[in-house]
C-alpha cells in the first residue's frame, strides 16, 4: 500500500519528537535563537496565539479581582538564601548579573567590568521579589488580601531545551497573593487551579485532569502544589499548569506579618500559581495532525482564510471584489465576544502551495473562491478538523449566517476528540504487573499505555519503582471515586489513587 | 495671607522634583524597589495607566500593518561590537550575565559558578539581537517590508534614577521594521513619528512638538532621528517617543542583503522606534498639581469612583443600593470605546480621607452619595480638573444622560490647559543675549523660560555655548515657517530653527 503522504515530515507515527519540532516550523510559530543559548523567537503567528491566551486569562484573573503589577527583574541572591527548599530548588541553574558595565578589553573587543557588591540572579520566578514588597506594604488585616498577578519574562538555564516546552528565558504570568487565613489562601490555590483548567478546557479544548502533586514533584518551598495535567498525542502527560498553597513559609522567610484583628501579630499565608508560554507547546501537541497546526477557534489569531483563485487580471478583479464583500459580511459576525476574524491569501504564490501553507498554519477554516464560484455565489469551503480534500460548496449568504455555529462545532469537535484520545489511552490498573506492561513500548518506540489510575502511597520505594520505569506521579487527582484497596506498589492499604504517567 | 494647604507636599513651587516624587507616592503608582538597585515596582494603579496606554497603541500598530513578536532578552556581548556607533552608544552602562550556576560559597552562602564562554547583556534595546534574526529571515524582496513589533522589559545600567523617567530597568514597546527601499522605510520612519505624537496629543491630553534630532541627541548608529518633545510644569522638556531611521547602518553591521526585483544582492533599509513606561512620567508632570495625580479620561484606569456616605446601617443600605443602581446606569454608557468604568469606595475610611485619596489618585470624576443625595435622586459631583472645594448636585439621570460628554470635555480641557501653558512659556529668540536671559534662573530656583525656538547652525561652538548655560537641542520641529535668518550663536547664516530647553 502506498504511503499517504502528508504535508509534515516526520509523522507522528515515525518520529513524535521530530514531528513536533517540524509542526512550529511550517507554522512559522517560533524557533531557537541560534545565538543565545537556549533561548527562542516567538514569531509573530505564535505570538499571536501568546496575546489570545494573555487576553482571556487576563480577563478571567480580573474577573476574580485580581490586578497586574509589576516587579524587578534582578533578584539579590541574598533573597535567595533565605527560603533553604526555595533554594534548593530553583537556584541552581540560572543566570548570574555579576557587572554592570563593558569597557574595551585588550584584544579589542569587549569585556566585563565594574563588579556588583551582590551579584543578581535574573528571575527564575518572583516569590522572593514579591515578597519583599509585601513584607512592606502590609501592616494590618485590612491591607489584605493582595491579590496581584504579573506577566514576565523568566530565566532558568536549562540544559536540555525544546521550543514552548522548555527554554531557558520563557514568558508567562505569575500570580502572587496574600490573605489572613489559611482557608482563605486554600481558597484561592483551588480557585486558580479552576481557572486554569477551565481555560485549558473551553479555550484550548484540551482536556485535563485537575489534581495535588505529592511531595516529590510539589514546588520548592511549598506545602501543596496543584496542577492541570493534559494528555499529549504521544500519550505523555504534559504539566500545563500550576497554583501553589505556600502556607506560611515564604512569610516566615521574608517576614510578611500583620496585625490580626484582635491585634496580634501574624503572618501571612501567601500562594503562587501560574502558567507559560508551555501551553503554545500544550496546544500544538493536543491537537495538531501530520498536516501541521491545528488551531481551536477560541484562540486562533484568524478564524477564516480566504484564498482567491484567478488567471489573468479580469478574473482577478472580479474574484477580489467578491472576497472582499466575503470577508466584510464575515467580519461582521461575532464568535465568542470578537468579530470573526478573516484574512485574505492574496500573495503571489501558487495556489497549491497558498493553502498547504494555511493547512499547515492551523487556521480553523479556509475559504477558496475563484471565478465559477462568484458566478455560483458561493465558497469552497475546507474545515482544518476534518481531512484536507474534504471540500464543499456552501453558498456565501448561509455561511455567512453559519459561520460562528461552524467556528464553535470546530471547538467543540477538538476537544471532543482529544478527550476521546485521552479516556482510550486512560485505564485503571490494580496489579503491579499490569502497569509494568502498560509502560512497556513495545517494539521500542516511544508509544506506551498513556495515563495510568492506580491505589498507591507515597514512599520511598513507590518513587524507586517508577524511577526504573521512567514513570511519574502526575497529580492526585481530585475526585477521588471511592476507597482504594492496596498499594500495587508495597502492598500497604493504599491512601488514595494517582495518576501515573510518563512525562516531557 | 494664610497659605493654602494642599493635599501633596511639598508643592510645585516649593520644591518640583520632590512634588514629582510625592505625586506618585499619593497617588500609589510605583515605588523604588529598595532591594534592587534603581529599579522600581510598578503598583497596580501605576500598571493598569500603562496598561490602558499599551492596549491604545497596540491598536495604533496594529491598524498599520505591524504584528507584535518576542525576541531574547540576553544579547552576546559580540553583536554589540559589530556597530562601532552603537556600541558607544550603549554597551557602556549596562548588566552583564558572566555565569549560569549559583553554588554554596565558604561562607554558607551561594557564589557565581560555571562561567559562560561568552558573557551576556540584558537588552538595552533590541536592534542588533533582532537584526539577526531578519538577517535569516530576509532573502529576497518578496519577505519585504518586516513590520514587527515587540512589548518588553530592558535594562540600562543608569547611575541617577527617577521613578518612570529613568530607572534601570524599565517597560517599553520597540519596533524593528525592514524595508527594501530608502523611501519606505524613511516612510515609515515618520509614520511611527506620527502614531506617537497622536497618541500624546489625543489620548495622553498632551501637546507635543514634533522634530529631528540633531547629530548630537541621535540615536547611536541612526542615520537620523525624530522625537515628540513636552513641556512638563516646570518648563522642562521631556523627550516622550523617539523614531530612528538606521539607513543601512545596522544592515550592513549585521548582513541583512536581499535579492531585489532584478536579481542584485543589496542591503535592506531598517527603522526602530519606542516609548516606555516613561510616558506615565510625562502624563504625570503634565496634568497633576497640588492636589496630586490628574488624569486624562481616555488613560484613566477608572473614569469615575463613586464614594457612598452613611452614618448607620439603614442608611448603609439605602445608599449603596443607590450606588449600585448609579454604577450600573454609568457602566452602561460608553465613552471612547470603552465601557464607563465606574469604582465603589466603600471602604472603611473617613469620608474626607476616602475623597482626598481619590483625589490624589486622580481619577477624572467623584460622586459622593449620602441619604440627602438619594432623597433627591442626584449626585454631589466634582471633577479632578476643578477645584476640590468645587462642586455640585446633578440629578441622576442627567449625569448618566451627560457622562460620556463630561469625560471627553475633561479629556479637552486638560489638553487645552497643557497647550495654554506650553505657548505661555515659549519664545521666538533671535538674539544670543535674549536667550541667555530666557534660561536663567532667577532667583536660583529651577524655573526659566521655557521652550525657546531660535535660528541656529548645527556645530560645536553652538555645542559648548549651550552646555555652559545647560540648555539642550530639543529638535529641529518638522514645522519651520519661514526660512531663518542668522545663527544666534555663530552669526553664520542659519540653517534651520530648533527648539531649545532644559530637559531631564
Amino acid at each position: 500500500m502506498a504511503k499517504k503522504k502528508s504535508a509534515v515530515s516526520p509523522s507522528r507515527g515515525e518520529d513524535y519528537a521530530q514531528w513536533y519540532l517540524a509542526v512550529i516550523k511550517a507554522a512559522d510559530l517560533a524557533e531557537n535563537a541560534v545565538e543565545v543559548r537556549g533561548c527562542m523567537v516567538i514569531k509573530p503567528w505564535g505570538y499571536a496565539i501568546w496575546e489570545n491566551m494573555q487576553r482571556v486569562l487576563d480577563g478571567m484573573f480580573k474577573a476574580t479581582g485580581h490586578q497586574n503589577a509589576y516587579f524587578p527583574i534582578f533578584i539579590p541572591i541574598s533573597f535567595f538564601e533565605k527560603e533553604a527548599e526555595h533554594v534548593e530548588g530553583f537556584a541552581k541553574e540560572c543566570a548570574v548579573v555579576t557587572h554592570h558595565r563593558l569597557e574595551p578589553g585588550p584584544d579589542g573587543g569587549l569585556v566585563p567590568a565594574a563588579p556588583l557588591d551582590e551579584p543578581y540572579i535574573v528571575r527564575p520566578t518572583s516569590e522572593t521579589i514579591i515578597g519583599a514588597s509585601y513584607a512592606r506594604w502590609i501592616q494590618s488585616y485590612r491591607d489584605l488580601p493582595i491579590l496581584i498577578n504579573q506577566w514576565a519574562n523568566v530565566v532558568r538555564w536549562e540544559m536540555r531545551t525544546r521550543l514552548f516546552l522548555r527554554t531557558a528565558e520563557f514568558l508567562w504570568q505569575e500570580g502572587h497573593t496574600a490573605h489572613a487565613t489559611e482557608e482563605e489562601a486554600l481558597a484561592e490555590t483551588r480557585l486558580m487551579l479552576d481557572i486554569y483548567a477551565e481555560f485549558a478546557e473551553n479555550y484550548m479544548a484540551m482536556p485535563v485532569v485537575r489534581g495535588e502533586k505529592t511531595a516529590a514533584e510539589r514546588f520548592p518551598g511549598a506545602v501543596s502544589t496543584f496542577s492541570i495535567e493534559a494528555m499529549m498525542q504521544d500519550r505523555k502527560a504534559l504539566q500545563s499548569g500550576t497554583s501553589h498553597f505556600l502556607g506560611q513559609n515564604f512569610s516566615r522567610a521574608q517576614d510578611i506579618k500583620f496585625q490580626d484583628r484582635n491585634g496580634k501579630e501574624v503572618y501571612a499565608w501567601t500562594t503562587s500559581w501560574g502558567v507559560s508560554t508551555r501551553l503554545i507547546g500544550a496546544l500544538i501537541m493536543t491537537h495538531s495532525d501530520d498536516d501541521g497546526l491545528i488551531l481551536p477557534p477560541r484562540l486562533a489569531p484568524a478564524h477564516a482564510v480566504i484564498l482567491p483563485i484567478y488567471r489573468n487580471d479580469d478574473e482577478r478583479k472580479t474574484v477580489l471584489e467578491y472576497c472582499d464583500q466575503l470577508k466584510q459580511g464575515l467580519s461582521d459576525q461575532s464568535y465568542d465576544g470578537r468579530d470573526v476574524q478573516v484574512l485574505i491569501d492574496d500573495r503571489d504564490l501558487r495556489g497549491g502551495e497558498k493553502t498547504w501553507q494555511q493547512i499547515k498554519r492551523g487556521v480553523p477554516m479556509r475559504m477558496e473562491v475563484g471565478p465559477r464560484d462568484v458566478a455560483a455565489d458561493s465558497v469552497f469551503l475546507g474545515r482544518r478538523d476534518h481531512a484536507p480534500q474534504e471540500k464543499k460548496g456552501v453558498p456565501r449568504q448561509q455561511l455567512i449566517a453559519r459561520v460562528a455555529d461552524l467556528l464553535a462545532e470546530i471547538q467543540q469537535h477538538l476537544h471532543q476528540r482529544a478527550l476521546d484520545f485521552r479516556e482510550a489511552h486512560t485505564r485503571e490498573i490494580n496489579s503491579l504487573d499490569e502497569f509494568q506492561q502498560f509502560f512497556k513500548s513495545p517494539g521500542g518506540n516511544e508509544i506506551h499505555g498513556g495515563f495510568a489510575i492506580s491505589p498507591c502511597v507515597e514512599d520511598a520505594q513507590v518513587e524507586k519503582t517508577l524511577n526504573a520505569l521512567k514513570v511519574t506521579t502526575r497529580c492526585v487527582p481530585l475526585e477521588q471515586e471511592d476507597v482504594p484497596g492496596k498499594c500495587i506498589f508495597t502492598g500497604k492499604p493504599a491512601t488514595h489513587r494517582a495518576l501515573f504517567a510518563k512525562t516531557y
